[in-house]
Order: structure tokens, then sequence, then C-alpha cells
């Protein structure tokens, strides 16, 4: 290795210190924390983000970067100087003082937006959303003054995207989608019932361990937590935390929780040993990452194979509340669709609808067309007309989602694109196994070791479009997942 | 504040950030880590330990100390510098890949002691404590040339202490302690057949919340988990962690586990605001720390006025287990004194022994007068000439105890300084507040505010020789220590 790539490889060590340190400090003030800890962490996270900005701007990295570039590298070491570049370039134009500001902002914003959703208060969370919304316009302009904020952004997390290809992909799924929903509303309601009844929390905790052992998850290097809101979260290929909520009168919630935050555990947790404490250790865009998670929640988890294979498992856990229930049952059930408020309890077929609405408002928020203080109406109104629906407050609409406090902007939509991304990955892996017998018997080696060969163990070292052509040997296309969700509702609602 | 001072201010500023990060990636270990997760974590810390060791020697320090003093400082200006300076010079003097090295060195060691300890086999963990005691020696050559090794990591952990004057202090404990504990042995044995029973875990984990709410814990900022080992760590002065244990047939193991911790945790809580994200912002020295909870646990938790007025609360929540036992019996009952093998069950009378044992131990180990491979019989044998015990296996011995292998050598003998200095403090104290009637009445807040005002607030300001000027207008006297436990067991054995 030349002595500008070992130089970086050391800057990289210290950036895995310090995204360690960070990651666990978040994993504990969700899980952990009490209740009133939070001013004293978020300075430490604000000077752990003036370290990382010290580190990565005074490190001389650019003229590391052009020597480890001139000296030779094997094609990780160009994967990580590439990445490198990118978090230098994001990072050193923005001032230490401004880039230390926003981590302390956010760290307040999430606090702010957490009471403001209890009490139903938008106007408490609104100057926090503008002093943000300014900070992402400042950073972009920034970074790269001649694109428009709102690109810069969806880049960031999905390299390669631009408004002009969210506005093709999102203009296919608003015709699609919203035909399909259409004809679900007018078709006769699957029975549902039963998914209101009381189950017994302690079943539904030996549901989930039941659920992370059939994926494949090691608990000797995976723990499952509790926290409002589900996630996961990293620190090495060793070690990655999920988290659930348990529901009385909800089973669901937790069962698709568990395998949704336990496909992107998968992932983390088998990106290659190599990637190690360098900037490719981790998965290599939020769209990719998503499409795991949505992988197996939904096209793995939800499917009439894995549930066929678990039922005599759910019928020991749950005798009572299953008693006068069928498996088809069940499987329809939790497919249900119908158009509601909260993007995280949506179905499959309203779910991008849900991001549709995000995206066009993040759009017309960044480029000026939408003041902060209209934004509650005009997520009502739009709301209203993608899905249908009234929305009561704004607890149950502007304020439910978390990611505009921790300062996301344009990371919505690639939740959408996951979802579609998961479709074409389930129908390339078809072509070589028998995946509903696999399901069905809970056999999740074969599969895992397809995912691991085509896609996690690359980690960030390949691009969006890279991991693509080398997972399905094509480039990506929306069909497959409009195909996939109009066959399964045709199907499940006889349309 | 002069320019040198604010520079110095910013690299507390990092050093707290530094520390925060540590201590959670700590509390996340012991509390909420996956089991085989460990390799992940060890290089993460050792990498935070170098960014540690390069911003203590990498930013002009020395330069910057002299220069902030010849500016003029105040009060607790004078006393950072003096901290950071201490932080330099142990820092200095360890080139950074060896500090580096000893950090990793202690977080696989920890893991290897566990494991040692599960399968009673010394011989696993022998390597890594001669590696451990070679670097602590090395470390100490640097530091102090021309010092014992031993006596300059007392002088760390307990400011001002050396080999001379713990000779004298165990000395006078080893006569006065034997022959207290010997005329306990002759004596009736007081009534402890209850202690056994089974309490339900729901009312121990009950018991918790009402003992931290009574001695003054706020749980906006205080979070109770559970580990194997109970411990505090602080993050700020608005956020600290306490662990215990539960043992369905033991509750006092909680119960007592709960009033120290929560002794450490207050003292912490009560650091003042000014000496945040400053290298004050924490306890004094461990004798100090330790003093403070042994003072809740022993000298406040273990009292008859605190446990009569908790004594209908008691019954409330184990109605089964203390039908038959009076109030008196109780407080006899945790207040026995049997000599045992294990360290953290010692009662007030054999605890100091137990130390005094590893003190004796250390010093051997420091100076090369003992052989690691000699340790566990050189262990047993003082353990019976101490305490009369005759140890079954190294996992009830040698192996018992974390701080060797967390590095810590030294360590041990500020416990027993802690239970010395909590005399004297209490005793001071009653001088001017009605303490049984307070400790009976559950109102600890005329307590804590002496306490705070005396000891707390200061932090790390004043050395442990000031704060006890500070605190009881007088120097330290390890007769009150000897006077306490005299009466005490007296009292209850009728002796």
């Amino acid at each position: 290795m030349n002595k500008a790539m070992q130089a970086l490889r050391d800057v990289e060590r210290q950036l895995f210190a310090l995204g360690y340190a960070e990651h666990t400090i978040h994993f504990d003030d969700a899980t952990a924390a009490p209740r009133q800890s939070y001013p004293g962490r978020g300075q430490a996270l604000g000077a752990l983000a003036e370290m990382r900005h010290r580190l990565l701007t005074g490190s001389g990295l650019p003229a590391l970067l052009r020597e480890a570039e001139a000296g030779g590298l094997d094609a990780q070491q160009a994967a990580e100087v590439r990445e490198m570049r990118r978090l230098y370039d994001e990072t050193a134009c923005i001032p230490a003082d401004e880039y230390a500001a926003f981590s302390q902002l956010i760290s307040d914003a999430q606090n702010v937006w957490q009471a403001a959703r209890a009490d139903n208060d938008f106007a408490a969370f609104a100057p926090w959303l503008e002093r943000i919304l300014e900070a992402r316009r400042r950073m972009a302009g920034a970074l790269d003054p001649g694109k428009a904020p709102y690109d810069v952004w969806l880049d960031r997390y999905e390299p390669g995207m631009t408004m002009e290809k969210y506005d093709a992909f999102f203009s296919l799924l608003k015709g699609e989608l919203s035909a399909l929903v259409r004809a679900v509303g007018e078709a006769e309601p699957v029975r549902d019932d039963f998914l209101s009844r009381a189950w017994p929390l302690g079943a539904q905790r030996a549901l989930s361990r039941e659920l992370m052992r059939r994926i494949g998850l090691d608990e000797g290097h995976v723990a499952l937590a509790e926290s409002a809101h589900p996630f996961t979260i990293e620190l090495y290929n060793g070690d990655v935390r999920i988290t659930t909520h348990y529901h009385e009168h909800d089973m669901t919630s937790n069962m698709f929780s568990v395998i949704h935050e336990g496909g992107h555990a998968l992932y983390e947790l088998h990106t290659g040993d190599a990637l190690r404490c360098t900037v490719l250790a981790s998965g290599s865009s939020m769209g990719i990452h998503e499409g795991q998670s949505r992988l197996f929640e939904n096209y793995f988890g939800r499917s009439r194979a894995f549930l066929a294979g678990l039922w005599p498992r759910l019928r020991e856990l749950f005798p009572a509340q299953l008693a006068d229930v069928t498996c088809e049952e069940f499987y329809r059930a939790v497919n249900r669709c119908v158009p509601g408020l909260i993007r995280i309890h949506a179905d499959e077929a309203t779910y991008s609808l849900h991001i549709l609405v995000r995206y066009e408002l993040e759009k017309q928020l960044m480029d000026g067309a939408l003041a902060v203080r209209e934004l509650p109406g005009a997520w009502n109104a739009m709301m209203k007309e993608t899905l249908g629906v009234d929305v009561p407050d704004d607890a149950h609409g502007v304020l439910q989602d978390i990611h505009w406090a921790g300062g996301d902007i344009g990371y919505f939509p690639s939740y959408a694109l996951g979802s579609a991304y998961a479709a074409q990955i389930a129908a390339c892996m078809r072509r070589s196994l028998d995946l509903n017998a696999l399901l069905e018997a809970g056999d999740f080696a074969p599969i895992n070791a397809w995912l691991c060969e085509r896609v996690w163990r690359h980690g960030r070292a390949l691009t969006p479009d890279a991991l693509f052509a080398n997972a399905c040997g094509e480039a990506f296309d929306a069909q497959h997942y409009i195909r996939y969700l109009k066959e399964k509702y045709a199907e499940i609602y006889r349309l």
C-alpha cells in the first residue's frame, strides 16, 4: 500500500471511531437515556462533529488523495479515495463553526419536534424547520453552487439521483398506484377484525426472537431494544442494533418492524471484513439500504410462503387470538390495502404515495415555492388529493416523521426507490433460487448467501448503479415494482 | 478570560466530548451490547484513546498552560490549569502507539477475564495480567522515574496518597478490625434466615424506584439499568447512569447497590454548572467518590433511622417475606458481620480487610516481589490469615474483581479510604443536622444541600485534602471510622 494511502487509512480509522461514538450515543439516546438529559448530549455531539470537521479539513486530504491515486491503488482503495473525496468536499465547503452549530441544531430540533408532536403544536416546531431548511440550502450552495439545492441533497442520499429522475419515477407511481388503490377501494374488503385483538406482549417478544432466528440474525452480534420508533444502527460488521416497539392491540407493528430492521441489520453484518474501519464499511446508499429492509419486510415477510412456514409457530404463540383464523386470512389481513394517515403504518400499495407527498413538499420547501407556515395546509391538501384522506390534526399529519427535524431533506424519496429496488432484486433472485420453497422452509441461508455475494459484502465500494449491475446484471427498472404490486393486489382483492 | 485560557477551554470541550463518547460506549457495553461484539468496540476505544493522546500532546499545551497562568486566572481557571497539566504529564510521557495499545489491551483483557472467571481458569487470565502490570510499571517509570511505580498509581487515583500513608492506615485497620471481627465471631449470631427467602423481582424493581426517589435522584436525569456488576457512569451533570442486578433470593444486593450507586450519582449530578465541559466536571478523586457512595449505602441506607422510615413501604412491597420479621431484626440482618469470600458481598466490618488483601498483593505484584503465577496461592493464604476463610477456587478468589483486567492497579485502596472518609463526613454532618430525624423522615433535601455546598458542587476544583478541610474544617482522621464501626457492632452484637 502506498504511503499516502496508509495516511488515508489512519484518517479513516479516526472517522470510524467518531462514527462509532456518534452511533452509540444515538442508540443510547433512543433506548436508555433519561428523559431530560439531551442538552449535554447535544453539546457532546456538536463537539464530536467539530472534531470530524477538523479531522477532514486539517489532515491535508486534497494532497493525500492525489498522492494516493498517483501511487497506484487496487479497486477497494480506489473506492475509498472516491468516498473520502466526497466526504472532504461536503465537509470542507462548510466552516467548522457552522458544521458544529448544525449538529447542535438538529439535536435540539429533534427534541422540540418530539414535544411539538405530543402537543400537536406545529407552530412550536416551525422556526426550527425554517432554520434547518435555511442551513440545508446554504450548505447545498457551498457544496455545488451550480445545482439546485434539492438536487444536491438527493444525490447525497442516493448518488446519481436528481429531481428529473425522481419526477419521472413518481409520475409513473402516481398514475399506476392511484389507479390500483382506487380499484382496491371498490373491491370487497379482506377480513381483518382479529388484528386488533389483545396480543400478549410476552408472546410478541418471543415472536421477535423467532423472527430474528428465522431470517438468520445472530444474537451474538445483533441486539434488539425498544424505542418509540423502530430503527437500525450499525457500529461495525460485528455489532448492529435494531429496535422495535410493542402495541398490545397490534401485533403486526412489531412483527414487520423486526423483519424490516432485520433486513437493514443483515446488510450491515455482511459488509466485508476488508472494509472494516474504512469509509466503505456501511451500506451503499439510503435507497439500497431501504431495498434490503423492504425486501425482507414485504417481499419475504409478507409473502404467502413465509407466513405459511411461520403459521404453526404463530398458532403456538397466539392460540386464542388465532383460534378462528386461517393462514390465508392472516396473509390477506397483513397485506390489506387501506389508505391512511400515517406513513409507517401504510401498506405496500399506498406507501409510496405517502413518500410522493413528502417529495413534492420538500421540493417546494427547498426552492422557496412553499413557506414553512403554509406547510400544514399544503400537506393536508395533498394527502386528500393523493390518498383521499382527511388529516384531523398536525400530529397525524405533517408532524408525524422525525426526518426533517433530524436535518434529513431529500431522504424520503429513497424509501420509495428502495421499495422499487427490492422488487427488482426479488425478481432477479427468483431466476436462480426457488424463493417460495426457501421462504416456506424458513431456510434463509441460500437467500442471504445470494444477497451477500451480490450486494451486502460490497458495502459502499460499489455505487448504487454499479451494485445494481452487479446484483441483477441490468439497470434499475421501476416496472418490476409496478408489476409486483398489481399482481399481488389483483390476487388478494380478486380485481 | 485570557486568550490562552480560551484555547485551553477548546481543548477541554474536546476532551469532554471524547469522555462522553467513551463513557456511553462503556455503559452500552455493560448493559446493551450483543455478547460477541467486543472486537469492534475495542478498536473504536483504541482509536478514541489515540485521538485523546493526539489532542493532549499536539495542542501546544505546555506553552498554553504557562501563558494562561501568566495572563491571570480566577480560582476555577487555576484549578483547570492544574488538572490539565496533570493530564498532559500523564499522557505526554507515553508514546501514542503505546497509549492506544494499552486501551485495546484492557478492553480485550476484560473480556478474557469474564470468560476466565466463568471457567474458573486463572491461567487463561494470567498472561493478560502480566502484560497489564508490565505496562503499568513502564508507564509509571515514564511518568515519574524517581518514584516507586505503585506510589505513582496510588497518587493518580487519590492525589497525595503513598504506600507510606496507606501502610499506616491499613495497619491501624488490621489491628482494630481484626479484633472487632473476632469478637463478633464469638458473639451470638443475629437472625438472618429470612434474607434468603424468594423476593419477587417486580417488587424489588419497585423498591429500586422508591429508593431512588427517597434519596433525591431525579429520574429525568438518572437512568437505572441492569448489568452483571452494579456501577455508576456520568456523562455530564444532567445525565448519570446507575446499574443494579436482581437476585431472587437476595433482596439486599439490589437494595444497597441502588443506594450505593445513588450516592455516586448524586455527587456527579451536583457538580457545578460552571464546571461543565471542563476537566473539573467530575468527582474530586476515587476516594472522595467512594466516600459519597459508602456514606449513602452504609451510614444512611443501613442506619436504623432510615430503615425505620422505609419499613412501612418494605412491608407493603414484601408482605409475605416480612410477615414474621421486625424492623429491628431487619436492621440487624442487613448489618450482620460474617467473614466471607467475596468483596462486594462483604459487610462493613470485614470490607476493608478484603481491600487490605488486595493492597498488599498489588504492592508485591508491582515491585516484583510476587509473580503473577504465585498470585492465587498468595491470595488464598492472605484471605485465610486476614479473614479466616478458605478459598475454594479462583472464581471465588483472585478472579472475582474486574479492576485489574481494566488496568486499575492502585484503585482498590481508595475504597477503604472512602469508607473512612464517609465516617468522618457523617460525624461532621451530625454537628449541624439532626441526621437521624431526617433519615427516618426520608427527607434528604437538607442532607443533599449540606453535601452539595461542602463537597459535590466543587467537582475536581478542590483536591481531596482541600475538600476535606472545606467540608469538615479538619484534616482526615481514620479514628472516626474505627469508632463508628466499634460502636455500631458493639451495639448490634451486644459486645
